[in-house]
């Protein structure tokens, strides 16, 4: 293992989180909380002090590194930036426990928006931008913001690539352009120039301006911590209609974007994957407000609840403007699909993601094919491009990951005693980060009453899921830490 | 398609069916309940002239056929037995609606033990015989009964091999012995002397003939059709105790009493798949234990609760001698987990199968250490021989296809409004063939409730899990009809 290699890298990841944290100071002094100031400044001389540390133990890297340092490094780096990123909550006394503001703190970067806060409204205003702010910058994540602005890493090294791609929701991130740097730089240009797009619409339907800024953190990054107590549910019709369109768009692949920017318009509406996220998007959307009908005054109203709540889950953002958990059964069982789905690939969004699903599908029905007509080649087929059969299997074995790290996950949190819904929904909304399951973890409840170990496998998969399992599989594998 | 060759079978298999329900036309006669007895007589009748009609359409078949061929015919027959099967249940008047009778009758052959019947005491004993014998004529599979007596298929060709396949649970069945045929002639009679073995045990427990024999029947096929309301509840726990152990037994790849019968004794005991069932089991049994301390009266009857909870469930049977529904979280956490594993390939219990979650773990773990380690080649290692890459493959292209037909199934059930609880163990239950899965459907209630559009997708889930899915998903595909 290239130690030396991977602590430079973790000391200027931690400079970034550290030099993030500087807005929330000047709230805080803007807003006389000076007790809350103390709090942020200590934590960042404590960052600094770490990422100092890392810097100077690990000058003289040499630059030969693997795809396992690779993974190691990412999976590491957002363990510390979680870890790291807490203290604020911690030392300024908003949550008294330290678990809990790990809990929170993995919840905000992993864009997951599960919260252990049942109040929000008394907190200060530099702790709710900087708990906004975390969705933000886990959105798209810490690493390739660094990739984007510094020439970390050197020449175009694998090292870049490794990272870029962990990092990176969804299986097919490759590269935009040849260079990962400028890679990286388009996709943070996209996702700022989004946000504010976004925090526009908000400011023109009249919300104040801190409430703006962190609800646009909080939809870009598709996270979904809110700064009021019934999360969406209190805005205007035009607020949570300008939410629901935020959501749906940033679980789109950034791609796209690229491509509509580029002029490719064409290829961009015959791609596969966002046809299937649509579909699934305007399928559930109709469903839920059939099954939904005499629930609410008008139709208007249904369409807007069924609207808000499929994009709020399909995208994994977690903001509320209804308590689902007392719709009726079919509405539930077609969130707790969208659960599990996710939106697309290459965006913020997490969850199994609908470009996984339908090479899962595909290759199922090629299956199915092969049996009819063995002695046929069969490729799958994405966007009419034959898809890599190395492609096909690292999908297959992702799903198996999925599916045994989900059984786990569950059957550890199931000690705490609650009941099967809650403990299945606590673990989906988790590990595909999304924040509100049903039940126990329902919209109109909160994760506080698990128990600290439940609280720590939840965050492992919060974090498995935000970086696609295998970053936080390998650190778990002896052979990552052997010696060859 | 080799359509009269597929005929020639169906019609063969059809008449075994008929055969079989003769003793019940007996136990008709001796308890002189005439009007059950004509209803079988025409139940017979229908089939035989099924039968007679495919076999007269059908002569003179060629004998070139192909895998899909085999796999539609397996999927075929099952459909013609459950739908033929069910004739007895709907003439006889023991189950009025049609739909309902067929659900029973695939319940039955399938394993899996689901019914819609709230009480069965007052049903007539030639009735419950057949529902009861459907399950250890399904456990084993009809067409492998037709191997095992039968020269069909002439010499040792594809289709005969194919045939096995799709019938026999699990992955890894192939030959014991060169030749098909006896292959299908050994697992017959162990599975015959295993469930006379039983036989004795529950006889010198003071059971009646009748009641044994139904018991007998239900636990070799692991089906859980009961001939009591309260299934095995109400029965001494040496009884409960004597089921516990054979249900379990019931759960093990009949390959291993191959291996014993010929003194291989040793390598039984080194099987992987085999330590993974008993670790399981052990874990399961002493986690519920200490789970429900204080829930029962003492230690003993605490452990017998729970091992006898366990055993059902892992090995798919179903029968109930308590009401787990009513058990704390971690008990049920721990029950779903098994609905979903199931016991061992080879054996007649349903479920994923321990010996495939085996191969999805270790291929899991190769990925990690394929990171660490890219270029070194390794191959995943199944007691110490190296697993064919096809295999694997396989096994994760059935993940794939288990997890798409759960998702799939989940959401059309869900129609009918019950709880998310309610909907995946109905689903988990049917799918895995268990029978009783939690709340609406827990061991205490039955699928009476459901619409008649669930029950046939719960229908297609029992069949889809007896025959491991390809049979089944193969009838629905385009390419299997078309003609070339």
């Amino acid at each position: 293992m290239n130690y030396k290699m991977m602590g430079k890298f973790m000391g200027r990841i931690l400079t970034v989180e550290a030099v993030f944290m500087l807005p929330a100071v000047l709230i805080g002094l803007w807003d006389r909380e000076y007790a809350v100031v103390g709090a942020f400044l200590l934590s960042i001389a404590i960052i600094a002090a770490v990422s100092g540390l890392l810097s100077f133990l690990c000058r003289g890297a040499k630059t030969i590194f693997y795809a396992k340092e690779g993974l190691a490094c990412v999976g590491l780096s957002w363990v510390a930036i979680g870890l790291l990123g807490c203290l604020p909550f911690f030392f300024s006394g908003a949550i008294p426990n330290f678990v809990d503001a790990f809990f929170e703190s993995v919840s905000g970067f992993t864009t997951t928006g599960a919260s252990i806060m049942p109040f929000v409204e008394g907190v200060s205003r530099a702790v709710l931008y900087w708990r906004s702010f975390t969705h933000w910058l886990g959105g798209m994540g810490v690493l390739v913001f660094l990739l984007a602005i510094s020439s970390a890493g050197g020449k175009e090294s694998g090292f870049t690539m490794h990272l870029l791609r962990a990092e990176s929701p969804g299986p097919s991130v490759g590269k935009l352009v040849p260079k990962m740097k400028k890679t990286a730089g388009i996709l943070y240009l996209i996702y700022i120039a989004l946000t504010v797009l976004d925090l526009i619409f908000l400011l023109c339907g009249g919300m104040g301006w801190f409430e703006a800024i962190c609800t646009a953190f909080g939809t870009a990054g598709t996270g979904g911590f809110g700064v009021k107590n019934d999360s969406i549910a209190g805005y205007s019709s035009y607020i949570q209609t300008v939410c629901t369109v935020f959501m749906l768009l940033f679980g789109i692949n950034f791609t796209c974007y690229y491509l509509i920017l580029i002029r490719q318009v064409k290829s961009v509406f015959k791609d596969e994957e966002l046809r299937m996220y649509l579909g699934i998007v305007a399928a559930s959307i109709l469903l839920i407000t059939w099954n939904l009908r005499g629930y609410y005054d008008t139709f208007g109203e249904t369409l807007k609840h069924a609207a808000f709540q499929v994009a709020t889950i399909v995208s994994t953002t977690g903001f509320a403007s209804a308590d689902f958990d007392v719709w009726p059964g079919l509405s539930k069982a077609v969130l707790f699909f969208l659960m599990m789905m996710g939106a697309c690939a290459g965006s913020t969004a997490g969850g199994f993601k609908c470009g996984r699903a339908l090479l899962v599908i595909k290759s199922t029905m090629r299956s199915v094919r092969q049996v009819v007509h063995p002695n046929k080649v069969q490729a799958v087929r994405v966007n009419n491009h034959p898809v890599d059969e190395k492609v096909l299997q690292n999908t297959n074995a992702y799903l198996a990951a999925y599916i045994m790290l989900f059984a786990l996950s569950f059957l550890l949190i199931s000690a705490d005693g609650f009941s099967l819904t809650t403990n299945l929904s606590a673990v989906a909304a988790c590990f595909n980060n999304i924040g509100p399951g049903f039940e126990m973890v329902g919209p109109a409840c909160n994760y506080a009453n698990f128990s600290m170990f439940s609280k720590l496998i939840l965050i492992i998969d919060m974090l498995a899921g935000r970086l696609e399992i295998f970053p936080i599989l390998i650190l778990f594998s002896s052979a990552t830490w052997r010696h060859r």
